[in-house]
């Protein structure tokens, strides 16, 4: 598996500078589960400021990953969904979760042996 | 696929504070091909300095995911390789390189088509 890869690509570095911005992955992941608006992303997400949310959706947006759409009602509903761009990083988000889920879970106590 | 996943996990949050720490996903690859030494793996990743490579090795074997071998030759011999836990994050460099590979990967000209 390993040998397949190159050990440097200038696209994979490209990649890496758009996923590891601060914030990116959670946003990510919180959108794989469907269009949500700003404050439920937000409350998914703990310790991330309106800030850096704002912010990180406008980059994400600019780099084709994020949509955002307006729907004229009253009040004005403003709603983010992952591009087919960034649903395609959804595996990259599972393997990242899966090795977070094997390798940094706490082990089980010895009493629940 | 991305129904399985709860839109926030504590541990995965702590997965992308390691991964996502600069040059970490690049030196991660760059060790997937085997054992280096430090300027091999200096001479793989363009722009990447003595100084922020020997930190980031630092903070990669804190974290159990590279070892660094010492052979008491003349001159010593000092080399780094993945650990277990190292290599099991070659699923998520692969996933990351194939999104790379077809996101980011310029347009083929018109006149090539």
């Amino acid at each position: 598996m390993a040998e397949s890869l190159t050990p440097y690509c200038p696209y994979y570095h490209r990649a890496v500078a758009i996923i590891t911005r601060r914030w990116t992955p959670e946003i990510v992941r919180a959108l794989m589960s469907g269009t949500k608006r700003f404050g439920a992303i937000k409350s998914i997400i703990p310790g991330l400021s309106d800030r850096l949310l704002s912010e990180r959706l406008k980059d994400l947006e600019a780099e084709g990953l994020v949509t955002r759409s307006v729907t004229p009602e009253t009040p004005v509903l403003i709603e983010y969904c992952l591009t087919e761009k960034g649903m395609a990083l959804c595996s990259v988000v599972k393997e990242l979760a899966t090795w977070a889920e094997t390798w940094l879970t706490p082990e089980p106590a010895e009493a629940d042996m």
